[in-house]
């Protein structure tokens, strides 16, 4: 390992540049599903494709069947023998309305104080993604500047439909894996695990989604005349969704747990050992009883349990007063967050039987797959990449990283798994008070800097002297 | 009791005029519910006073919070000793809409034959409610003809709102029980058993309406990042709605049964012996499969048994595609059918508390009454106007009459039975394929001819030789 001591004091000395280039970025309205800012997405883009052009990236825009996709290689000197690692962040940004709640224009970042005392950079974007991103751009541009060449072999890959539709990039990458044979993928787009603990995530649930539309009679009835002898769907919609968890909130649709791991005994010792203020959680959104699958902690429900979740439910008559309708069906949305080991078709399958198994045969069910279809990711815990990761963050902020799970999918994760065959590393350094998606999103001033020298003491972990 | 016969022979010698008399009342488009309309209510209510009056009934209109109720009374010479009836009907008709599916103009009454081959008077209110009501009225005209005297004291009451708001009738009956001191009611508004079999109503199930959303954390969450540990709403609700019925299709919120009776074994065997087709019912509405509670008969079920049924559900996303979203709250629309012995305000209160009992103590519930107040009525099988109309409608029809159950409640005889204290007598010459409320509908010229022969025999039951 090289000392990275000469690439952190570039990062200070030149850090208002990092900070007026990232202005730069965020000025850009790129709202990836707005077709107003098509042309910002791709203002953006060919600005980054300028960017990594100047650090001496072979740099280019590919066309996908959403936005285009900025793609950037280097090649060291040598490289052949090195690892090959892929960058990836996305340049599209949340819409921005309601515009009245906003402090300051969206697309003109300030810095100013934020709630917490700390100076903060405020823009849409500023910590989803453009900041982070440019935390890695910034890291590998100074160790460019002080070592004249990165120590491994890196493609750089920023897409525009991150919050949009995702398939875009996964169709990207299926028909194109063969120009990406990485060894694994560093993102930057999660949070610390507080503002001065840093963390990894090495577990993501998936999600799949299914709507269920039960009928029963063929139209909808009077319930004075045709009330007792005729089956009312809503019941049974009911009924079934009433079985699908047990009193210990265990779900009951038969081969739902297989291929479930048990949590690592060290995973949950270290993750009770981040005392989860769990109360504080559930008083935050108006409630004091955990509910979920007994055994285990509030964390470990979300970071490493699967979910059944009803989304929504519609059936009959839902205006103002009251209506004596017997309905004809009775539809329910349901997510199912998924862990690793789990086989989103065989659930989809094993939820499909259930509803079937409780259906009088007079009734019938039809079903809608729908909202999306990402597996449960764990990544191994004991790679060299979380090995330098932790190592490098440890120095940076003075504490040991924690290895975190997140409830939700980042489906880029799934297709760089599948297409490309690789783990993710994921390490990321906005805080929970970042607001993304939300008016006055900001990225602390600080965590643009640490970020920044964070990466480059990951690279520098890499480094052979 | 006088034999009939010359009233009979008066009916049908000017059957021709009581036909043209029906005409004339169903060109008035009576709407009750469109005040487009009210002056048609108006026009309608005053010719029925004018053919009151003309009879030699004392008769007008009389305010009510609605449409003018029309109230005519007549007083035999010595009516002292007489018995008083209060004949009931209603001069509002369904809006005719959608018109273009009308054959003939709704308000253009036309005479041509029915699918049944049948001749037919066709037009908005043939049989809902303008015929049946006319039944009574010309029965009474004939037999005053040729007796110059009915054997009752008769007050005539047609209201204007029956197809709407149904509370106008019962303020005016409790702030005015004094004017109408009577011994029973009779009522025109329901169907025979089948074209050739009468039938008198003797059951009438009640109906109470409550809505009920059950109410989680206080805002929408993200599924995935909150999923596990935090209550799903729905899930709490549809947990309470399947437990409202037990294997046995009975309902299980305690208390929901008291007061209520066992059908006459009597009873039974007549319905059994009316070979009430349930596959057919069911095959009708596309089911198979007889739901309800067990151990009673499809019949049994919608004339004697009460139900709870869901008529509407709705909670979080019910858009096109997946949300993951964990929402706020989940409602339910709910009705209950009373039988006699059930107590309203009761089955309220035991629902609300079935509700709360299975709630967690951090979810909350809140409810709205709505959706009808009426209790279930069961008349005496055993009293003069039954017996009196068992006899006379055999005469007529040359079977015996059935009695019948309705599934759904007509709340007049409620207010009469809670205001009047009478109990009503229902009987009625319509048929399964009369269309009331639907387009086209009709009211068979047979159907109109016996049942004014079938009252001018209930009639002569009355009267004394």
């Amino acid at each position: 390992m090289v000392h990275p001591a000469t690439v952190l004091a570039e990062i200070d000395q030149q850090f208002p540049e990092s900070l007026a280039r990232l202005f730069d970025l965020l000025r850009f309205p790129s709202v990836g599903t707005d077709p107003a800012h098509a042309k910002d997405c791709r203002a953006a883009a060919r600005w980054l494709v300028a960017e990594l052009t100047g650090m001496g990236f072979k740099a280019g825009l590919r066309q996908t069947t959403g936005q285009p996709l900025v793609v950037g290689s280097y090649e060291p000197p040598g490289g052949g023998r090195l690892p090959h690692i892929l960058f990836y962040g996305h340049y599209d940004v949340q819409p921005a309305d309601p515009l009245e709640l906003w402090t300051s224009p969206p697309f003109e970042p300030r810095i100013r104080k934020g709630k917490s005392g700390k100076d903060a950079i405020f823009a849409r974007g500023a910590c989803d993604d453009k900041g982070q991103l440019m935390t890695f751009l910034e890291a590998s541009r100074c160790w460019l500047k002080v070592h004249g060449s990165l120590p491994f072999r890196l493609t750089v890959m920023i897409e525009g439909d991150e919050e949009g539709d995702t398939s875009h990039i996964d169709s990207f990458l299926k028909a194109n894996a063969r120009d990406f044979p990485v060894d694994a993928a560093f993102i930057c787009d999660t949070e610390m695990w507080d503002p001065r603990t840093p963390a990894i995530n090495t577990r993501l649930r998936g999600c799949i989604g299914i709507e269920v539309t039960v009928k029963g009679p063929k139209i909808d009835l009077h319930s004075g005349l045709y009330g007792g002898p005729v089956r009312n769907p809503i019941k049974v919609l009911s009924a079934v969704l009433a079985a699908m968890h047990d009193r210990r909130g265990r779900i009951t649709i038969p081969g739902f747990y297989d291929g479930v791991k048990p949590i690592p005994a060290k995973l949950r010792r270290q993750w009770a050992g981040l005392k989860f203020p769990a109360k504080k959680f559930l008083g935050d959104v108006g409630l004091a009883i955990p509910a979920g699958e007994q055994g285990y902690s509030a964390l470990e429900q979300m970071w490493a349990r699967p979910t059944a979740e009803v989304n929504g439910i519609f059936g009959g008559y839902r205006g103002v007063g009251s209506k004596t309708v017997l309905p004809a069906e009775a539809t329910a949305k349901l997510t199912f967050r998924l862990v690793e080991g789990q086989d989103p078709v065989k659930i989809r399958k094993a939820f499909k039987a259930f509803v079937k198994d409780r259906l009088p045969p007079d009734c019938k069910a039809s079903f809608i797959e729908d909202g999306g279809d990402s597996r449960g990711i764990a990544v191994s815990e004991d790679t060299p990449w979380i090995r330098a990761a932790k190592a490098a963050l440890k120095d940076e902020f003075g504490r040991e990283a924690v290895l975190v799970g997140g409830g939700f999918s980042i489906p880029v994760v799934e297709s760089f798994k599948t297409h490309l065959k690789v783990d993710s590393l994921l390490v990321g350094f906005s805080g929970a008070d970042d607001s993304a998606h939300s008016p006055n999103e900001k990225y602390d001033v600080d965590s643009f800097r640490h970020g920044t020298r964070a990466w480059a003491r990951i690279i520098a972990q890499f480094a052979k002297e």
